[in-house]
């Protein structure tokens, strides 16, 4: 495979950083990760823009412009010829003096790497399980706002939710409340209502959640920002997730206790992928 | 500088890990800092128990044995040449599939580091002044007890606090209690009592913060675990911070207002390095 690695392609085994990068010592860093369609990032312009937010949050430079990055991801799966994967972006601090200060770190880091797109049987869409996680995210944290690298609790909660056979995490914040999901956000559905956490509730608002909210305006169906106890998803008729990567998942099961299933989902998801679609030009 | 990689003695050029490490895509690791005096690293024992507790809360394996590591630390410092020393201990999960799951990531990496110890003058001890992040961490979070390699609250609060030309963050829990500061555990001084805040307040249990609470009983002072409100610092008699790079450090002010000095820091900072010299052996 080859990696994007500060504007030279590099094969995996070169693709490298110094120990003392920022990253690996701090998590010091972003990053994003996208979904490539037929060659093409679905909403680059999106996950750019939340990226160079973050960037400006950590006082991080991104030292590559974004049309050059864009230029270099196409080369990428060009050259790795995989038109259907996930793109991974990363923007790390670099080398600086030792200590948590970022003082002397000037040289930031970008890592573009392709990775293979699960496939997806759209006659038989994945459908997960989801289990409550022991780690709590904080609400209204102005961090939260941001794809850091600090991604220890999603690692941690995935990790607790695969042990209980689940294939992602419940994420609740520290009052108790539905935040999101270990790599996704979380929706719930209530008669034509379609509900998600706000971001105060201590969520990542993710691309996939924005491009969720945006349907259902054209599907007529109301969205709004609730925030609620874990108890609403048992009592909602469908619960979905959101991620890049995979789209619009059905929730069957919540701590092993079953959920509704509601029609709205499978609209959702087939309007999330003729969105996909006609943005891209991809016919078909 | 020579850098121990995995077993290996490497150039500092020539330490470098994947940018497919899982400690540098999501902080998914842990590490230890020592002070290194006299070319033995103080409170071993301590750290890396502290470090094994947090492998096996991350269900993450130490791939080399402690005494082993000992042995290395001690031929790394021989031959940097640098026997007074910082010592980082960095502990990565290294390579895996792409996603948060640590599945199928079997081969952590572990790195040993040496760099220059802050030059402390005893006859005139570094004083510090403190400015309150903006950052919050959780009270009462299970990885808060663990030294992980997610140290953006660190990092960035420690940027705040420069900005205000101050050396050092005083972070609140999300409750506004005192919990600690970015890269240092918190003390402060009422009458003869020395109070620092309880693990629960959402701080990482230092080994400095250890030794010192072990020196209180020594010298006869009653040491106290208190949850208070930043308040509590203005009213004390003495502030002061410690840490295993800088020891014992008075704190001057908390957000541009003077903090009272008492004489019990000077005391416990000369009974730390009077422990220091007894234990490592040094004489003078």
């Amino acid at each position: 495979m080859i990696v994007f690695l500060n504007g030279q392609f590099v094969p995996e085994e070169q693709a490298r950083v110094s120990v003392f990068d920022r990253g690996f010592l701090y998590g010091d860093g972003l990053f994003e990760t996208l979904r490539v369609y037929a060659g093409k990032p679905f909403r680059w312009a999106q996950h750019l823009d939340r990226l160079k937010r973050g960037a400006e949050f950590l006082n991080l430079r991104l030292p590559i412009p974004p049309e050059e990055l864009k230029q270099a991801a196409g080369e990428l799966i060009q050259q790795n010829q995989m038109p259907e994967c996930i793109l991974r972006l990363t923007l790390s601090r670099g080398v600086g003096p030792r200590g948590y200060s970022p003082r002397g770190a000037e040289q930031p880091v970008v890592v573009m790497s392709v990775h293979p797109a699960p496939v997806i049987d759209p006659q038989n869409p994945p459908a997960w399980h989801l289990a409550t996680s022991s780690f709590r995210v904080p609400a209204a944290a102005a961090l939260a706002n941001f794809k850091t690298c600090d991604k220890l609790v999603s690692v941690l909660a995935r990790a607790e939710a695969e042990a209980q056979h689940c294939e992602e995490a419940l994420l609740l914040n520290t009052k108790g409340e539905v935040a999101e999901a270990a790599g996704s956000n979380l929706f719930w559905i209530t008669g034509d209502e379609v509900n998600t956490a706000p971001p105060a509730a201590g969520l990542l608002p993710g691309v996939t959640r924005a491009v969720v909210l945006e349907l259902c305006q054209k599907l007529n169906l109301s969205a709004r920002k609730q925030v609620v106890l874990p108890v609403a998803l048992q009592r909602a008729d469908g619960v979905f997730l959101t991620s890049a990567v995979w789209g619009v998942v059905e929730v069957m099961s919540l701590d092993g206790q079953s959920l509704s299933q509601s029609p709205l989902t499978a609209q959702i998801r087939e309007a999330y992928q003729q969105t996909v679609r006609t943005e891209l030009g991809i016919i078909g």
